[in-house]
Parts: C-alpha cells; sequence; structure tokens
C-alpha cells in the first residue's frame, strides 16, 4: 500500500466546492473518477480541506492510498489527461502512511481579492469580486489586524459548522493593494488582495470576515469594531458573507520534517 | 453630431472576433446592440481593427457617431450595464469628427502568450497556448528579431488576405519570460511572452509568426530561416498559425495632438 501528496489547482467556478456532496460536481468527485480511470480502483482521496462552490485553489494538497505500481512520476500528466481543463495536477509525490494532508497541515493560507476600480477586469473576472465604491484600506488593515491570534471564532463561522470547538488562531493577516492592472489609473483604487495564514478555518470564515471588513472599508463600521464582533461570538454580529469567487486557497504548508523524501 | 472614442477590453473566448460577420456573435454586435439599447439610435461602430474567433483584446478603440446628448462620463457605466460580463467598456471620450479609430492609429502592439511549463496554468487557461516541451528563447529572440522593419509580409498572412498591400512596419518585437506563477519551480521554462509593435498587421500575421517562431523554438527551423521565410513571400514557406487563445491586442496608440482634449 502506498500513501500518494497530489496538489491541484482549479477554478471553481462551475463546481460545488472541493468534497464529496450529494449533488455531486465536485473537484473530489473529478479527481476520484480519473483515480478510478487509470488505476481501477476505486480510491477515496482526503483533501486538506472543504472549499465552498465557487472558492478556487492554488495548489491544494489531497492525499490517497493505493496499490496501483504506476511509477510516482507518471501520475501528473496521467491524471491531467482525464481531468476537464479547470482542474489540473500540479505535483504527486509518495509520502509515509502516517501523513495526511489534513492533519499534518501547519497552516494555511487564503487569499481573498477585491477589484476597488470603476470596471471590472474582464481577464480576472470569475477570480475578483468588484466594488468599486470608495474603500478605506487603511481602517481595513487595522481591522483585520484585530483578529490575529487565538479566538473563539464564532461570530466569522456559519451557522452550520458542526465543529466542536470554534477556536482557532489566525498567525498572520494582511493586505496588499496592486495598482498594475491596465485599467487601473492614479484615480482608482487598484486590487486589494486579503491574505490570512491561520492553523484552520471554521466553515465561511475568510468570507465573513471579508464581508464585515468590507462594512470597515465602507465606513459602516469603525475599524476596532472587529473587536466587538469577535468577543460577540454571535454570527449575528458579523457583516454578511462575502461572495465564493474571490476566495482562493492560497497555501496549505507542512512541517518539511513529515515531507522529507 | 458627435464623435466618441471609447476602448473595450474583451475575453474573445466565446465570440467569433470583434468585427460584425454574417454568422453574428462578435463583439461588436453587442458594442452596438448596448449602444441602440441605450440612445435608441441604430449607430454603425469601427474598431481599431479586426481580431480573429477567441482572441482577446485589453481596451482596444473604437468610435462611433452619434446625435445623442447624454454626457460623455455617462456612457461607461451605462453601456456596461448592457454588455455582458465578458466585454467591459474601460473609457470614453469626445473626439474630433475627423478622427478615426483605424486610420489614426499610429502603432498597435499585440502580445502572444506561451506557457512553457509542464502543467498549464488553470486560470490562465483561456489566454495561454500551452508548450511544455523545450523551447530556445535566445534562438526565438534572434528569429524575431530578422522581422522587424519594413517588409512585403506575404509569408507572414493568410492566404485569404484582400489587401491590396502585404507591406507593413513591425518597429519593435521583443520576448519576456516569467517565473512568477505558482507552478513555476525552477525547472520550468515559465511562461513567455512575444511582443509586437507595428504599424498594421495583416490577417492571422501575428500567429504565423508565433507558429513559425515556435518551429525555431523546438529547433525544427534555424533562427536565420526567418529571413528567408520572410523573403519567400509565399505563406507556405512559413509555419502553422499558432492557436488563436495566446493571442491580446496589447494597446493601441495614437499621436497625441489627435486626442488632445
Amino acid at each position: 500500500m502506498r500513501n500518494i501528496l497530489m496538489t491541484v489547482s482549479y477554478d471553481g467556478t462551475n463546481y460545488f466546492g472541493f468534497q464529496t456532496q450529494p449533488d455531486g460536481n465536485t473537484v473530489q468527485d473529478y479527481l476520484e473518477s480519473a483515480i478510478a480511470g487509470l488505476t481501477g480502483e476505486i480510491v477515496k482521496i482526503h483533501g486538506s480541506g472543504r472549499t465552498d462552490a465557487g472558492v478556487h485553489a492554488r495548489e491544494q494538497p489531497f492525499h490517497f492510498q493505493t496499490n496501483s505500481q504506476i511509477p510516482i512520476e507518471r501520475w501528473r500528466l496521467a491524471l491531467n489527461g482525464r481531468l476537464p481543463s479547470d482542474i489540473r495536477v500540479i505535483t504527486a509525490k509518495e509520502v509515509p502512511l502516517s501523513f495526511h494532508s489534513r492533519r499534518s497541515a501547519k497552516q494555511k493560507t487564503y487569499r481573498y481579492t477585491i477589484n476597488g476600480n470603476r470596471i471590472p477586469d474582464v481577464f480576472q473576472r470569475h477570480y475578483q469580486t468588484h466594488h468599486p465604491g470608495h474603500l478605506d484600506v487603511e481602517g481595513m488593515r487595522e481591522g483585520i489586524s484585530l483578529l490575529t491570534g487565538t479566538h473563539d471564532y464564532t461570530s466569522f463561522a456559519s451557522r452550520h459548522s458542526t465543529k466542536a470547538s470554534h477556536v482557532r488562531t489566525i498567525y498572520h493577516a494582511w493586505i496588499e493593494v496592486d495598482h498594475s492592472p491596465a485599467n487601473s489609473g492614479s484615480d482608482e483604487q487598484g486590487v486589494i488582495h486579503i491574505y490570512m495564514t491561520g492553523n484552520g478555518f471554521l466553515q465561511h470564515m475568510v468570507r465573513i470576515i471579508v464581508g464585515t471588513l468590507l462594512q470597515v472599508g465602507e465606513g459602516k463600521r469603525q475599524p476596532q469594531d472587529m473587536k466587538r464582533v469577535l468577543e460577540a461570538r454571535d454570527r449575528a454580529a458579523a457583516g454578511p458573507t462575502a461572495e465564493s469567487k474571490g476566495l482562493m486557497l492560497w497555501k496549505v504548508e507542512y512541517e518539511d520534517a513529515i515531507l522529507m523524501d
């Protein structure tokens, strides 16, 4: 029995998220079907986490166990030949049987992207939320800085969360503004990327944080209000859930020792 | 009567090019329909040039004449509200009646993008040709440098070209390699952007130049062969037409004096 770790990038626009669910059409379904087609085995893959419908991922890890003897360097191209063009296996390696893509993960980073220019970018339209109104980015920076650390993030979790504990740690959270797009003149806000690195994120957590932060940006909340929302431990205290298309699973990191060949 | 100059960006994936044609589904059709809906006038717009089916454009200029009194600053948002999300009007200004978006153009730049990494980039899949095999980029640089200047480009024009003269001038042609994408490791070729600036381009000209240049990159032709192909004035001497999705109209420039307010 071999334990195989792969990473997969996908444009989530046309999928109901990563993880298998009753209505089908998930990234996991396509990956398992491609693996079955290649090996003849029915395998169950384990992702480093779930993603919501319409959310994207850049090199999301997943692992599975197989009896197949196909050399590791052949898997990537063989699977990509069986996958739709908006799902691509990027890396493949054999790992110790003890490795688990979710439980072994040290930290994850998500990126949420807001196009603050007056006109949306047609080439990035599936990967950005368009918000042409004025945003106080410095206020948003101050607001998000109040969310780092170890906290109960119930206020920023879906009411449908089934986790026993809502305590998580956000190690870093930061905002970068990119003025490079072609239609981003000097009087435009540019493209705002919000990054969060943590040991785990609850259902909708990044999107609810962003939805609340947008209210800070719009001047509807004070930056300091983020702390009050956090302490309320009540979903009703936070803002709306930002739309899924702006969200991308950006990076999942493991202890180097686990992955040593 | 007012003369209005606009620029439009579009993802050409789902269109049969810019210019109206019998089968419909062109960018021009959608723009004219949006203008008609806004003003009640049937107008004919004039693009700075054609683009092939599947080719993209970043701020392509077009102009039209109208009796509408709608203030210039309102046009952009009003039209975008009537256009599909993969077509966006970026700028709008009033120009002298003598201005013509094609005839007044000083130079145009096209960009052709080749992803040379082993795995395509899912987020750029509609805007890049994937070519994972080894490419001799220095050879391609040498080859393309032989095409600049004023020449008869018949070898690099579609056999269906209806132009009386195939003499054009390429002012500059250059290649940039971007190693920044996430799945572009140190052993990967990166993303290769080929730029060409000229006073005009014949039908399929950029794509045939790129298709021939790829043969240089693959070692099937010598860089110096580009000069022989050019001098042949025969389409059969050149390589295949590179696929349309990698091509983007990058920039159209006018004499500043023409556009002075």
